[in-house]
């Protein structure tokens, strides 16, 4: 590990309580593995275990439930992890076979199914197979608006979306410690946490923690957004230490190197960052090259004007160069360095709209449009390649925003922050935005960036990123209700068949914050003998809605049972009458 | 004021620590009146102040916010309340003159425009006129699925809203003390928030409080679910202190009645209690008479039966007896009741769903179709009625039930718990049920019944109302911007505004919740001077993209005069030409 200063090396004693917090598993919990065809594609599951049904038959076995897992070999008990070496570098036997400059796209386009595909697939298909002998109840169909969601995930079907370009597998070659995901609206909806450091506060401890933590509660990807000092170190510490890729917006340290000053900002001083950030193994760089001059006064009456960073960085250096975009003039130079290290694009939507006024209007559509092109100059280059997306949309406004980037980005993946359906609620601002996530999420968008609930007011501590965390992942969870992943409604009816037999630590078990789930039930209700008990606090213990749906079960039970009887009566009767349909005739 | 028991005595030192809470107003906040035809007619407003923008050209003034205010005449400092003889019972001098057994519905239907007709109009209004004097930026077009939201409210609107049934005014002559609201489609979407003792907890002092908290933070109507003992008490103290339309469930005090065994109710116990609760002032009934024994078994296979508390009830009698639900034989009854009262039905959906595997089923919808019989029944006796709905739908399945509801029962308001679009996360189904009903709201649902982070877990105490009520102020908010209710999107306007301008002040104090959005900004910033700072957190002060918003509009600004004046230069050369278009020809 390069570069650790006197600083980070004095943060060493707190690292023993990182890992503590990151390697707890959940309470029921246990991490798995299912193998590949070859023994070093091991994909980690989180077996959730069930307690048993208590029937009128006597005790009925429940099977466990496998799920998603993010948490890396933190949650591995024979793993040991040391933060200053960083986590095992399992994806570096399969890297080494590999020819420079080949990127997943690249090899999908040739017909290879490389291991990270193949992972891939088992990864998104959660064990189904032995999760649907599970089924109880109704399954709904999804409606998914064109998309073509499977059955059943095959490394084919995986290879095939990134050969399209309908996916994207952010797996820089020096970043071999990342389980491989995907994201594309195919496949499960994903969520990206923000982390990093400002001007103003936090250090690496600390950002090293909020990793960690982001993909204990769900973080699929997550971007070091730092600005302040050692942002080097602060990188390496959190890539090093990532289970999951790693998106940067180069151009904040471009700035910190030219002191801040927009206008200093030069192609030279970009392309260094560029190299420095891909060979530390950064798995996505955000790129603002669709911030053309000629949009920038598109903005001049908006309510908000630009709101993103790197887009005002752009816009100012435009505007004083009078010049177009560097990030634009220079695109395939950019490509060549993506392509080396196979670093994706997430292009960036520097003119998304900071208000509900603003959405929709022709400076966003105009940048739109400009990002389209630019995806298929990347994809000349084999690189693969990401859109972002607002920022603040109406309800109404959002579906234009999904089909108008399916249509003029070819299909490429959709990266959306929120959108936040009103602007009225600061300090809510999770809630505002899970509901416009949920929907883009339904309506195809493939990985939502979180909010927290200190957006627009201050920087998230580590209780915000879990707020904002569960908002985000209960909207990727809807949307892939909604567009009907095939694996999704499983851990629903699981837990609400629970919920419905008073398994109270099965129900917290399932749920995405079991620890939270216990503690509010323990406010009403804390002795353990509550937990087994046959009703909760909203009705007593004297009635109970659950007890009374058991009632009707017996009487519809025997209803059928009576018109059974009644039929062999009806049968009987009908064979010694003679067997005629219509005696009378 | 009746019945007030020693043990209600002896809390009446803690009222004035409610009336403390209730009475503080909002920062930067004044509560004014609008005035109708005859001065009896006072509509409460919020107006929020805010301060100057700085401009280079000085500072420049900028006008007051007004909102809807339902925190009742609490926050007027001009009136005192003393909590044992309840708040002013304003409604009473336009009462006096009715005939009995008008309701709002027989006197729009008989062409009379009602006092607390006139009243809506003002108040959904919002005092558009000098609101609208503010209009920056875009404003969006709604899209409101047939809909017919008028760009300003006439009293003659309400009346005929009233009429043909779209919409209702809970109003019980018995219950005075309310400032009259509606719930329609075409209006503003109305929150609700259910409090009240169970069995297990709390007192009546807790629930008079959590009316107050309720309706400070924005409840429409408030929902006294009291299950225990004293709940005649309860509720008389909650109607006398309540500025807004109170429901109950009548069915829960009647089994009270019979010791909790639902086999021994019977019509008569139920009619006792209905004329009690509604001699008591209740504006709205839940009843449950959907309910029907030939819709009971239809629930047997689903993974978590019967939910509803109230359905539940019924269909236990309706088994043990194996006759037809009470409620439906004896409706006829019910209205006349209700008439004479002004009660409003809410017909309960005793059959909603429990579970993401049991949204839309037949028994749901079986009940749904009874319910649309059971409104045209109530509007022959002049009854408003409206109608509830789910309760856990995922979200491709949502607008089938509000196009069912507006088909089968004749565009008679919706009223929906949620929808929760997903059953994975207890603890935090504030948010999962927020989507469902920003969703279902922007669709056509009237009114949203709010749902806590407790909900499935335990008893909400206050901080869990605020919680809840904030999620569903979001999600009502949403769904008027969407639906294009024509007040909604100033409020985002001026808050957008005061953001772009670090009116920070002016931020919080527009916001849902002035008091959190301070907190954590000044978790990050806490000097005084950081509230006028131009910069934010976010990028700290060397860098901010909301500077260099202003030198884009400076810039374009330039832009435009550069090239009027090149326009200008042409025109002259022109002109001197000869003023000849084609100077070749």
């Amino acid at each position: 590990m390069k570069k650790i200063t006197t600083q980070t090396l004095n943060e060493v004693p707190e690292s023993k309580e990182i890992l503590q917090t990151a390697s707890k598993n959940f309470a029921g919990s246990k991490k798995i593995y299912l193998e590949g065809s070859k023994k070093e594609i091991k994909v980690p599951m989180r077996e959730i275990l069930q307690t048993d049904s208590l029937t009128t038959n006597g005790n009925q076995k429940n099977k466990p439930i496998y799920i998603y897992d993010t948490s890396g070999p933190y949650t591995d008990p024979d793993i040991e992890i040391d933060i200053e070496t960083g986590i095992p570098r399992s994806r570096m036997s399969w890297l080494k076979n590999r020819k420079i400059n080949s990127t997943q796209m690249s090899l999908a386009r040739d017909g290879v199914i490389t291991e990270e595909m193949e992972y891939i697939a088992i990864r998104e298909n959660q064990n189904i197979k032995q999760n649907s002998e599970l089924k109880e109840g109704r399954f709904h169909k999804g409606e998914n608006f064109g998309a073509n969601i499977p059955k059943i995930y095959t490394p084919e079907f995986v290879r095939n979306e990134i050969a399209t370009g309908r996916a994207v597998i952010p797996a820089n070659i020096k970043h071999p410690e990342i389980e491989p995901m995907i994201i594309g609206r195919n496949f499960k909806t994903k969520v990206n946490a923000n982390i990093g450091n400002s001007a103003l506060s936090s250090s690496i401890h600390d950002e090293v923690e909020k990793l960690t933590w982001s993909t204990r509660w769900g973080a699929d990807t997550v971007m070091d957004l730092s600005t302040g000092k050692n942002i080097h170190e602060t990188r390496e510490w959190i890539i090093r230490n990532s289970p999951v890729p790693i998106g940067t917006v180069p151009i904040y340290q471009a700035l910190e190197k030219v002191n801040g000053i927009a206008e200093n900002l030069s192609w030279s001083a970009f392309e260094e960052t560029l190299i420095e950030q891909a060979e530390q193994g950064v798995d996505y760089f955000t790129i603002h090259a669709g911030v053309l001059l000629r949009y920038v006064p598109m903005t001049a009456k908006r309510v908000t004007g630009i709101v993103s960073r790197g887009g005002s960085i752009l816009a100012k250096w435009c505007l004083s160069h009078h010049k177009e975009n560097f990030l634009y003039t220079h695109f395939e130079d950019i490509c060549k360095i993506m392509k080396k290290y196979d670093v994706t694009f997430s292009l960036g939507d520097g003119l998304r709209p900071g208000s509900i006024a603003d959405a929709n209007d022709e400076a966003q559509f105009g940048e739109l449009k400009t990002l389209g092109e630019l995806t298929s100059l990347a994809w000349q280059n084999d690189v693969q390649t990401m859109i972002e997306g607002p920022g603040h949309v109406p309800m109404q406004l959002i579906k234009e925003n999904m089909d108008k980037q399916l249509d003029q980005c070819a299909e490429a993946p959709f990266y959306t922050l929120g959108p936040l359906t009103t602007d009225i609620a600061p300090g809510y601002d999770h809630i505002t935005s899970a509901i416009g996530a949920a929907m883009i999420g339904w309506y195809g968008c493939a990985m939502l960036c979180y909010v927290t609930p200190k957006e627009h007011l201050g920087l998230p501590n580590k209780e915000d990123v879990k707020e904002g965390l569960m908002a985000y992942r209960i909207a990727a969870h809807a949307a892939d209700l909604a567009k009907g992943h095939p694996s999704a409604q499983i851990r629903d009816n699981a837990l609400s068949q629970a919920r419905f037999e008073f398994r109270w630590e099965d129900q917290f078990n399932l749920g995405l914050d079991p620890e939270r789930a216990r503690e509010f039930h323990d406010e009403t209700l804390p002795k353990d003998s509550a937990k087994v008990a046959h009703f909760c606090s909203m009705c007593g213990p004297k009635f109970c809605s659950m007890k009374i749906s058991q009632d009707v079960r017996d009487y519809a039970a025997k209803q059928i049972e009576e018109q059974e009887e009644a039929m062999k009566e009806k049968a009987k009767e009908f064979r010694e009458s003679g067997s005629k349909i219509y005696s009378k005739i």
